[in-house]
């Protein structure tokens, strides 16, 4: 089996923007905000919308599971306000709910949190708690910016962020370290800020004790981990002339790296470089990247051809990337399938 | 001839030091602040401060000519005013410039600019062509982000840097894209915002017509580029999908890359897919990381080991990376040496 750990509703019918578009208009006018209920997707669009394209290249690809969230650019959490940004996770979480309850071999869900830039990560407990314990979802994205590219919160190893690690760590869930858009012009948001937010977190949790209060709390970093593969001398090295213990024993029993690594080098640095019980094969598709490499013949993001010609990776390490990793950091995959098996 | 790219002046004796602090312990006192005929550093304690470490390493490494600038952590464009950045600077070059008077053969001066937040970098203009037309120097170090980890400058490639890059032009100097310390505690400085600045220029670079306004202006980018090369199939298809051209031709006329890169496979995936034209030898020493790695009984920083053992480049490309394209990006190295060998 092949678990993609990070796939997001980037082609959700177009009345899901309209809808929040009507709510950045009513900004200034708490009144005025559209409610859920005018949201109008019907089943029929949702399917075409996936069977079009996630599904239609799982199946191209053989891969046979996405664990699958909102589209992270468009949670944007430096708009609007703590409510909005509320009741613009419920709809999105919801649309996510329908997608994986109409297609539950396929999808299973993770959430997008309420975050806002300066509230307390505490606000989101709520959200993540209905998403896992109501809809089935197995984990969150985490947003270590919620201002968007200014970077005005503090980091994810500071005790601000504790109560929603209290949740997660009861709940059994990861999440995945994810920013979204950037209203900072310095940084595209796909070729910079994503990846810079990935080196930024891992650095956040080399130069702390966050797992020595929270042994069990698991933190996927996307984006091939952003610049940290490549730089793993370099980290080596700086924990230890800052006297840290070794990576391995620092974070690797809490921090992952996924697979969305666009050419055959990157990927060839990734699997010699990180151990494979640290790798969980993931696309991002359809993401960032669409085309076509004009000198493979292949999608950039058809990562699954790059793993497969990995030289550093055996047959088992293949099944670890592939699915064993995921299970054992996504835990509620397990009963959540087993759910589906019966009709739940 | 091996050229190390990348040095910084990290050991300057302390009294360096002790003038910032005093300067900054004056910053709203503006007369003050120290003039800088009160620093007093011997030549013997210039000598001292290289022999024991620059020099030393030069000679147990086997490189040459180290391209020498102030350390780049110290330049803190963030603190103080525009006139203390310009004190601040001119201080600093002119230790650069004894070091290199001192030790001819072995160094050559890239200079600090006098940037400041919000601060026009036609403000540099100045202190660039003192350090170039009467000090020697070959480049500068700019700072994408003199906030110090807020990023609240405009984008490299906006019309508010073009000031400077005229006077670039005009003298046939490089700027290597190289920020300084982080006051942003998301931020580590040599593990997050180092790399972080690294992708962003080359994301910015990517998205602009820089270079089509400016066909000769050149940049290296540090730190082996970032997360860039690792990501190189994503910038390849992010190129493709905003039908920019390919890359080589849209920016490796003008964008080169260093190779502080401190682990055998980062320089090996560096190697494969940049191509050799655009890859500076550098190690940064003595710099981020100090540390001998115990899997290989080599210091981290001693890249020339990793060259040495790539297996993508012949023995022609590692002249290119050794000295033809340092030669070729800092063209005024040539008469500086030509000026050196002159008693000039």
């Amino acid at each position: 089996m092949i678990i993609d750990c990070h796939g997001h509703y980037t082609t959700a019918p177009r009345a899901l923007q309209e809808f929040r578009d009507r709510q950045l208009a009513a900004l200034d006018r708490p009144s005025r905000r559209p409610v859920p209920a005018t949201l109008k997707i019907s089943d029929d669009e949702i399917r075409h919308s996936i069977e079009t394209a996630q599904l239609k290249l799982q199946r191209e690809r053989g891969t046979d599971l996405t664990i699958f969230s909102p589209r992270a650019s468009g949670m944007a959490h430096h708009q609007g306000d703590p409510q909005m940004s509320l009741a613009w996770s419920q709809v999105c979480n919801d649309l996510i709910h329908r997608a994986c309850t109409l297609f539950p071999e396929n999808f299973v869900g993770v959430c997008q949190l309420p975050q806002s830039p300066g509230a307390s990560p505490a606000e989101c407990i709520g959200e993540l708690e209905r998403c896992v314990s109501e809809l089935g979802f197995i984990g969150c994205n985490l947003n270590p910016d919620p201002s968007g590219g200014h970077w005005k919160d503090p980091p994810l190893t500071d005790r601000w962020w504790y109560p929603l690690y209290e949740k997660m760590v009861e709940l059994d869930v990861p999440a995945m370290v994810h920013v979204s858009a950037s209203c900072n012009a310095n940084f595209h948001a796909t070729g910079a800020h994503y990846l810079n937010a990935d080196t930024t977190a891992f650095m956040q949790f080399l130069t702390s004790d966050l797992f020595r209060d929270f042994p069990t709390l698991r933190f996927i970093i996307p984006h091939g981990g952003g610049a940290v593969p490549y730089h793993w001398g370099r980290y080596r090295g700086l924990a230890q002339d800052m006297k840290r213990p070794p990576l391995g024993e620092l974070l690797l029993g809490n921090v992952f790296f996924d697979t969305c690594v666009y050419h055959q080098p990157g990927i060839d640095l990734l699997t010699k470089v990180i151990p494979a019980d640290n790798i969980l094969f993931a696309s991002e598709m359809v993401g960032a990247v669409r085309g076509v490499d004009p000198d493979t013949g292949h999608y950039y993001d058809d990562t699954r051809r790059y793993i497969e010609a990995s030289p550093s990776l055996s047959a088992q390490d293949k099944r670890k990337v592939y699915e064993g990793n995921a299970r054992r950091v996504f835990p509620r995959l397990r009963s959540r399938q087993q759910a589906t098996k019966n009709g739940v």
